[in-house]
C-alpha cells in the first residue's frame, strides 16, 4: 500500500502542520522537505530559519508564545555583538546560536546540508526526516521598488516594508534537489504530496523551482494537497497579503489556486474563507472547507487528519492505490 | 622624555597588570602585547582566550569571582551545542560566544587580526592599545608523554594531566610582530617594557619566539623588568608548578631569573618569596619585592606604579633616560 507522505513546508506555519504529520505517522511514512530559500550568511553563519523552524517545532523546542525560535531563549551574545558594533537587525537568540555554530561549522568542514541537518535532527530525538529542499545554496530575493534585496534583508532589516515587483531565486536552476528530497519523490510506495500552510511565493515556489522538481511532481499519479496559509483572506504571519497585493494578486484563496492549479489536485481552506470554495472548485480542484488555525497539539494532529483523508479521497478517487 | 611602556602579557594574571598600568598611564602611553600562542580554532569560530582576558579585563567586563570571561555570563548556546552533541570541553559562555563570532567573522572577510582586535577593543571603550603579538597563526603545543597536544586540548580538555615533556610553538619561525608590536619596538619614546605576571614558558615564550622580538628585545637600552607569576612558589592560576616540575625546573623564582636572564634586568617578586632575592642578584638581576596578589583595582595600580619605578631606577641607573 501507498502510505509515504511528503510535506513540502516553509517556516512557522508549515512547520505546525509538519508537526501534526508527524504526531500521527509513523517516521517511514513522512519526509518533511523544506525550504531553504530563506537562508543566508550572517556574521560568519549560515543561517536556515525555515530549517530551524520545522526543527525546533518538531523537537518541541519552538517558543509557542513568541511564535518563532526556542523556548526560554536569551539573548546575551546578541548584546555582545552590539556592544561590539555589531549588525544587530537579526536577532540571534543564544540556543538558536548554538544550532547555526553547530550547523555552520560542519558545513564549513565540507559536510553537505542534508548530512548537517540528518546529524542535528536526530541529535535531538526527532525520528522523522527533515530534509532541506537542496544541498546547493538557493537564495530568495525581493526585487522591489528600491532594488534587489536578499529575503531577509527585506523581511526582517526591512520589516517588508519595500514595494515588492517580482520575486526571484539565485541558484536555480543549478539546485538539484537534495537526497532526500529526490529519494522521496522517487519512492514506489509516495501516497500524496502535501503543501503545508507556507507562502507559495515565498516558502513553495523555492522548492518548486529546484531543478526538475516541478516536473517531478507534475508527473507523480499521486494527490498534491494544498492546505492554504489563508484565514479569512489574511496570512496568519509574514507578509503574505502585503505581498499578493504588491503582485497584482487578491489576497483570497482563488489566487492561491490560480498559483498551484497545474500541480494540486486539491485545496483546504479555512471555514473563513468558505466562499472562495465554488472559484476553485471552478479551477478543477477538489475543495475542502475546516478550521485550519493550529493553535495546538490537537489543532495540528486535527488538521494533518484533515489532509491525510483529502489525500486518501482523492488516491481513491483518481485510483492510484 | 622616553616614556611608552611596552607591556607582554597572557592572560589572567597579566590582565591584571595591564589593567593597572592602563589606569596609571595615559592611552598614548602604553601598549599591551598579548600572547596569541593558546589561540584555536573551535567549531569554526577563533578564539583567543589571552586577548579576551586583557580585553575583558581592561574593559571592565571581566568576572573577578570565577577569575575568566565575562561577568554575568550564561551557557545557553554551549548547551544547545551539548544537545545537538557537539564538542562541549571548551566552555563557550554566551556573552563570551558574542566576541568570538565578531571576530571569527572578519578574520574570515579578511581582516587582520591586529585590525579585528584593535575595532573590538575601541567598540568597548578601551583607549588603551591592545595587540596581538603576531597576526600570523602561532600555536603552542605541549610534547606530552601521551602526544603532541595542542594547547587548549591539554589545558582545558585534558585539565593539564598529561606529564609535559617539552613546549614548542608551531608557526615560528615565520610569524612577523603585528605592526603595533612592530611598531612599539621601533618606538624612540620607548622607556621600558614590563612583562606581566604570566606563565613565562605558555604565555610569554610564545611572545619572544616570534621573528625577530627576542633579538630586538635583546638590542633595546631600555629596562626590562619582569613580575614573577609566583607567590609562595606556586602559580595563582593555571599550571606553572606542574610544568616547571616536569621540564626539570624548580617552581622558584630562581628558575624564572635563569628563563629571563639573557632578557630582563629586574625581577619584581613577591613578599612570601623574599628569600630568592639573593639568588636573583646573583644572576645579576636587580630586584623588589612587594606585594604581587592582586585582588581589587587599588592592587594592580599598585603594582603597575611599582613596575615602572623600578623601570625608572633601571633607566636612571642606566643611564638611558
Amino acid at each position: 500500500m501507498k502510505r509515504h507522505i511528503l510535506a513540502l513546508s516553509g517556516g512557522v506555519g508549515g512547520a505546525k502542520l509538519a508537526t501534526g504529520l508527524a504526531a500521527v505517522l509513523p517516521p517511514g511514512d513522512l519526509t518533511v522537505v523544506v525550504n531553504t530559500g530563506d537562508d543566508f550568511e550572517h556574521l560568519g553563519l549560515t543561517i536556515c530559519p525555515d530549517l530551524d523552524s520545522v526543527t525546533y517545532a518538531m523537537a518541541g523546542l519552538n517558543d509557542t508564545d513568541r511564535g518563532w525560535g526556542v523556548a526560554g531563549e536569551t539573548w546575551q551574545a546578541m548584546a555582545m555583538l552590539r556592544e561590539l558594533g555589531e549588525a544587530d537587525w537579526f536577532n540571534l537568540g543564544d540556543r538558536d546560536l548554538g544550532m547555526h555554530i553547530a550547523r555552520s561549522w560542519r558545513l564549513r568542514a565540507g559536510e553537505m546540508l542534508s548530512q548537517v541537518t540528518a546529524r542535528l535532527t536526530r541529535e535531538l530525538g526527532i525520528a522523522h526526516a527533515i530534509v532541506p529542499m537542496s544541498d546547493t545554496p538557493v537564495r530568495t530575493q525581493i526585487v522591489s521598488e528600491e532594488g534587489v534585496l536578499d529575503f531577509q534583508h527585506y523581511f526582517v532589516r526591512e520589516q517588508c516594508r519595500p514595494v515588492a515587483r517580482a520575486i526571484r531565486f539565485e541558484g536555480v536552476p543549478g539546485a538539484a534537489p537534495s537526497p532526500g528530497f529526490a529519494g522521496a519523490l522517487a519512492r514506489p510506495d509516495l501516497a500524496a504530496v502535501i503543501v503545508c500552510p507556507s507562502n507559495p511565493y515565498l516558502s513553495v515556489d523555492p522548492i518548486l523551482a529546484v531543478d526538475g522538481v516541478r516536473a517531478a511532481l507534475q508527473a507523480l499519479a499521486v494527490p498534491i494537497i494544498v492546505v492554504s496559509p489563508l484565514v479569512g483572506g489574511k496570512a496568519l504571519k509574514g507578509p503574505l497579503s502585503k505581498l499578493l497585493r504588491e503582485l497584482g494578486e487578491e489576497a483570497r484563496n482563488l489566487a492561491i489556486g490560480h498559483h498551484y492549479k497545474e500541480l494540486a489536485s486539491h485545496v483546504i481552506i479555512d471555514k473563513a474563507d468558505a466562499s472562495d470554495a465554488e472559484g476553485l472548485r471552478a479551477l478543477g480542484l477538489s475543495v475542502t472547507i475546516t478550521a485550519t488555525v493550529m493553535c495546538d497539539a490537537d489543532d495540528r494532529e486535527r488538521l494533518a487528519r484533515v489532509a491525510l483523508s483529502a489525500a486518501r479521497i482523492e488516491q481513491e478517487d483518481n485510483g492510484t492505490r
